[in-house]
């Protein structure tokens, strides 16, 4: 909306993986680790976002407390091994700030963290075989911002798989679709609202596979930023309760068949 | 609802392949025509629905008068070869028996039926090759009465693929996925509703393969004709337009905080 | 789905006004409590169901152990000044319920309680005032099972103000909206699918006014519990993870046009 | 998404009204037309965009020729006395172009207009009362770009009141809802998708009351445009059918861009 504001985005990754060098080639295949290989692909489509990372294994309060997540249009989200070592603090916060119109992009295996199954209230569990085959990511919803400019299908040679049944509530919009080359299938790209923040989770991106540096997962990966970033919001959470003057309350002297006040007390209103 | 109702269930189809003997075995597989093979399978599973079949070949009005819909609670089409040999007199007769609350099941090729492009309003084309692979029938929303007992995913050995990008509106309920042995996805189990009618898509069942004697896919047909029938239901068409009484007129000695009457005049609010 | 099957019901109710007498006029107006009024309304629309009732102050485990939940088919639940002594052990108990096919009703100020927030994600929070004005609620989804038989609008001469912002995840389906003699809307009956279970929430229902005596209130309940009720669904939860056997992996001696199995291993399908 | 293309719309009027000096004071409430009115406003929101009109009474093809509907990113329709008049050829080429990406925003009475009920296929027949009375339009999807920066509730003084039932299928995003002095409610603010095109129906502004100048509706309509343009997009009908290669089919001499395997191994894919 805002074609001058400058996006402040935040690429998060537990890190796990690239401190245990698990599997054995992610440092050959990631040597900024993960988030660096999420950050440069977006940098190659925003060039005018600020765009940093944090990991939970070095960050004190994983490298989001309370300022920087004000400061965040979009959070990216890569974790695997540690998600019971997120604190519920910043679980907490997170979600707070979801609410309050932050956006959020779950990637893979972040199906199972704290914050994607608060903010869903499923088990968000799915099917998964891990024999590096071919994923097909077909778009079914092309006029998503998120399809914007997006091959149909992307072709991953290696990948995970991901399957149904995918434990998720109805999206609100089904962007994508990946078959696997053992047959199963996989709503891959999905949208959900929670409060006013918008919420993206793509499957593609295991720790084995150099996904991240596919140019068409990239270009997924920013849109979603673009589509989910709303950097002009009043961030304020809603009210808990309130009693609002009821439109009822009408100055006596309007004329009795307007039942309404043609101009309304603003600050009362709100 | 109505567990004393019997249930009226038309199955129609276009019987063009059945009179051509294309393919040339459809005579061995379906002696009865699809129709007829349609027919049996519900029967099985709903004893004591009603349930007949039409053809647009030899019946009046393809077999599809005023009376007959007005008796139907559920209709289940098939076509493939004949769509614009369908009278379009006919097709606004049943448009308006949906939108009254008639349920209606498209099957396969009736994807381009002129009823169901009528009620989706897009061209619900899609992307097919005839090579005779597996389909892989996967339940992604198991909640879903269309999905009670059923196997995830069913086995069709054999089928025409039906592949993304299928041009439909986001429909109500998205509950089978299926893939195919070349790679493509497809939404091949999708519910609308239009008007008060409740309308099923579901894509396996070609002429080639003997899909309709799946015990499975005889289930799933069994399903949606629970689901869709509303036996009950007034099918008086909405009102175009009308004036209803305002709530603001009200009764002049109501105590002034009720701003409403506790009596309504039901004539009027109707 | 089964006719024949006894649904078992059970109401519950936090209690707490009641005992305090709260407002005063809560004993004459429901003489066994919130819940007595439900459920006498359930049981003359449902005289086939086991409907019971259980209560926060009185009963072990709040009426809500193990045994209990495993026979329930629909849980309805009222609470307002409780929600926080519900123990979050009967709430993890109740969510594992609801995601395997327990159905749940929540009504009025339940918006809060920890289970509907916990399933939804969202803050839940509404704007109220209470005048005991009119309410209207009108039907937008006719077609929906919940709606059957429903006047559109129901009057409820007095009622709390619930209205928006209700900050909830989109529903599966809207099926009613209020509208309140202030002015104000509110989306008052929402469905929600949660892994395999049902949610339906409805608001009208406050404490101080006799709104579960309203032969079409009580419709709508009896109408939501047909609704939620999955009487012959399987509860176990859904795997967290499991590597289902890949459809390459096909018996070498199948015929090559086929690819793939006409007979599949149960056992390793699941 | 593309910052620096300039957007072209389009609002078109069916110019009766004025023509008819119906009501008596349209020509002193909108002197420039109705049209006239919503260009100025959209004027105003975006500065940068090629706005014009046009009218049925005067123009060739009701100004709608092929030429100016492939150049249109959002077309805005506005129709009520003429709907009948409008040409089916014309409407056919609005679809066509509607499927094929170009933006549609249908104001008030064209709920009845020939291309909204063809692309919805209901008969979106509605309640109407004209009493020129207090119209409160509340956003329930802050986080929708239509919504931004918009109050809520917006007040009109007086407007025709439009009420459920609404015969519209449920649209993709509900983002505005209203209530009337009279204590009616109506989804007033909705989008569908439609092919690879945006809709957006808003219903306030009647042709005897000065909505268009309200300073929130021409927000609402500003936001409509910003959100339904799709610039950079193929505006290429989807293929009725085809018959794509498999991805089994893989030639080991294709080209390296087509991002698929140069050599499959046909029994992994199975």
């Amino acid at each position: 909306m805002n074609n001058v504001e400058r996006l402040t985005i935040l690429v998060w990754n537990e890190g796990v993986h690239e401190a245990l060098n698990e599997p054995a080639h992610i440092g050959d295949m990631y040597p900024d680790g993960i988030h660096g290989a999420i950050a440069a692909g977006l940098r190659s489509h925003l060039p005018d976002a600020d765009i940093s990372t944090a990991v939970l294994a070095t960050d004190d309060e994983h490298g989001l407390d309370e300022e920087v997540l004000a400061e965040t249009d979009v959070l990216l989200w890569w974790g695997h091994k540690a998600h019971a070592e997120v604190s519920d603090a910043v679980v907490e916060r997170i979600h707070r700030h979801v609410l309050g119109g932050m956006g959020l992009i779950v990637l893979h295996s972040g199906h199972f963290s704290k914050i994607f199954t608060k903010l869903l209230g499923t088990s968000c569990s799915l099917a998964w075989r891990n024999d590096g085959q071919r994923e097909l990511v077909w778009t079914v919803k092309p006029s998503h911002p998120i399809a914007e400019g997006v091959d149909s299908p992307i072709v991953i040679p290696e990948q995970e798989m991901y399957g149904e049944l995918f434990d998720i509530p109805d999206p609100d919009d089904l962007i994508f679709i990946s078959s696997f080359a053992g047959g199963e299938v996989f709503r891959s790209g999905v949208t959900f609202t929670r409060g006013k923040g918008r919420i993206f989770y793509f499957s593609p991106g295991d720790q084995e596979y150099p996904v991240y540096h596919h140019p068409q997962i990239q270009r997924v990966l920013a849109n979603g930023v673009r589509w989910a970033a709303q950097p002009g919001l009043d961030r304020a959470a809603p009210e808990v309760s309130h009693r609002p003057r009821g439109w009822y309350e009408t100055p006596a002297d309007l004329p009795a068949h307007r039942q309404s006040p043609p101009i309304m007390d603003e600050a009362v209103l709100r």
